[in-house]
């Protein structure tokens, strides 16, 4: 024992950031079990469960369901490379990090980004959607659905819309919606859209669930240009999964167990169920961010994701020292905002086994002492506000 | 419950094939630990250990050890395009299937690819290799250590050396050799080496460890082109595990947990005691199946794989019978040839956890059956050769 480096022995955090957020036992008990190989029966048996119970979550029909072997932003990478060739015209609806990040991905791949930019905290009118996509033309449209780093909610159908005038391909990113808000792909017209599996799946982080539809998959078989990553090509990942399951890469499989396991207990809730109890939850934490006085980022309640919540830091108080109170007091992690939101809002998770009523009082509880210690003269009581929702929702 | 999909319940099977294989419960109880987010100082403490625990295992002093958030082929993507640039010469070494996978990778970054084919089972000479580097004076040089579809192991000293008279970088593969047999990316000059997890370090698959030279390091700050990859981009990967751990991806926590306990299993057995089991256990493999009448199909015994045997399937004996033979009776799984030795050799897998005296006995038991069974005339017990053979060795 040459390193003599010690046993593991994580802390126990109680996760209500943007993601990872908490993991279900049943989930962990799936990581352990015995792996098989990638290329044996029950693996690709494993896979068409997953499948299978991916295609509610996205609201979609498209036989073309995959998981990609790496994180959300592998699934990002994907659907860029795939679709998005040199010399193509990208646009970007951009109002927080994530767009910003695809664009890069897009300009990487040497397409001519253009961009629609916003605020971040704000998104685009049905009419500014339109104006933008049919004066670009572009080949390929993306947005991001559930913007992470803003907490605002582009369901996407107006895009898409406008998009199909002009004969663009729509990608969407859900990272943060899958699973906790309808991303209803189809009925939205989202050609490609990823997801990963920490947030509202409640899975650990390491797998980014993708659909591609129909209309995309047309336009896959007719590229020409081999697609720049072998790992992230998805005719290469379509024919390991499919039929005669021609070896691409050793998947993940203790991953793939977990991720069956998480979408399973949302089977077993029910989307319907899972979405009213993100919704009801989020509702309760705005009830009680405002009785203490604070205000939400995001000024429409309709825009407001129920998974991610981005309550401002009040002026002159230090969200850093807020977010140590809550680790060292309570174990809670919430994370800061970054870019031109760093030090003005909190990032709270409430998805997945995370969006809880428990998680929710205990969150205001500890958010109130740690303002107070900063010397925010909180107006009443946060969670005594979210006990008054739940009891009238309740009613 | 809509789908009513039931239960994980994966079989049990001894991983003897090409990966993955066998992982110890201490790694299992590791995957299963709570998560904390990829911003938590405990996770980059996890990080910490495994950049120091990778050191001996890679045989290096590089500072810049990394891990990649996907699989082994993630690693040969990772080394192939932050390292090789359009219009750069890449001098790739082909005598197998990998081989041909890192030229289709600098094909698709559009290098020119230029190769010393060999026949799948055989490598090269210092002259070969001398001769192949100082003719075509490429950019990047790339050879695979452990050839997992042929058994052939090549140190790449000298491959390394000839590289070095034309300043050329190296890139070498390790998915098969790292924690089974010596990698010694130090002493061979192998400026770029990657590999896998669920292969010698007895870990489920989904990451891929990584280690830079500085001189490699010098060649990519020199870089002035974007990598194409984003989530690739090692710089990128740089700057979140280190210093001011600027934000990239979410880490796959849990597979971090996992190959932190992986390596201190190898820690506490220690490199040299493992390299000697390695190397034992594939000699009694050897003994076993030449007693038996069959032949490996690496002639040179000192270019032969500790980790991945390739037995030869006798005329006119089917391998996938034999296969199913072992799978169906013995629970065994090893894989067959594929590409040139299709049908002509089996992918014995003797590594890490898989890697046991018990392992190879039971094996040539069940394949000496199976082989029966299929008619081929067994000469003599491979068993009993293999436990004369360890019996001799012990003396």
């Amino acid at each position: 024992m040459a390193l003599g480096i010690g046993p593991l022995n994580p802390p126990k955090r109680i996760l209500m950031g943007p993601g990872p957020v908490m993991v279900e036992p049943r989930v962990y008990e799936a990581l352990r079990q015995p792996i098989v190989s990638h290329v044996d029966p029950y693996f690709f048996q494993i896979f068409e469960d997953i499948r299978a119970l991916l295609g509610p979550v996205f609201g979609t029909q498209n036989p073309f369901r995959m998981v990609i072997s790496g994180t959300g932003t592998s699934g990002m990478e994907t659907a860029l490379v795939n679709f998005v060739e040199p010399g193509m015209k990208l646009a970007v609806f951009a109002n927080g990090y994530f767009c910003d990040r695809i664009s890069n991905i897009g300009e990487r791949q040497g397409a001519v980004v253009v961009r629609l930019e916003k605020p971040w905290g704000e998104t685009f009118s049905e009419e500014e959607a339109r104006e933008f996509v049919l004066r670009e033309k572009p080949h390929v449209v993306a947005f991001v659905q559930a913007e992470t780093s803003t907490g605002v909610y582009t369901p996407g159908k107006a895009i898409s819309a406008a998009a199909r005038e002009v004969d663009a391909l729509v990608i969407g990113d859900c990272v943060t919606s899958l699973g906790g808000m309808p991303v209803n792909v189809d009925e939205n017209g989202i050609d490609v859209a990823y997801s990963c599996s920490q947030k509202g799946l409640s899975c650990p982080p390491g797998l980014a669930p993708i659909t591609c539809s129909p209309r995309a998959m047309e336009r896959l078989r007719e590229r020409r240009r081999p697609v720049p990553s072998f790992y992230f090509d998805l005719k290469l990942i379509d024919d390991y999964y499919e039929g005669q399951h021609r070896y691409h890469h050793t998947a993940p499989i203790s991953m793939f167990y977990a991720l069956r396991e998480a979408l399973r207990i949302i089977d077993e809730e029910g989307l319907e169920n899972r979405f009213r109890r993100h919704r009801l939850n989020h509702l309760a934490f705005v009830a009680g961010i405002e009785a203490m006085g604070l205000q939400m980022h995001v000024r429409e309640p309709e825009q407001r994701l129920w998974t991610l919540n981005t309550p401002r830091v009040p002026e002159g108080i230090s969200d850093a020292a807020l977010r140590r109170r809550l680790l060292d007091e309570y174990a809670i992690e919430v994370l800061g905002g970054f870019g031109p939101l760093a030090g003005k809002v909190l990032r709270v998770g409430l998805m997945g086994a995370s969006s809880t009523r428990e998680n929710v009082l205990l969150l205001l509880e500890a958010l109130e002492r740690a303002l107070r210690a900063e010397g925010f003269p909180v107006k009443a009581s946060g969670r005594e506000a979210a006990e008054s929702f739940y009891a009238a929702a309740a009613a």
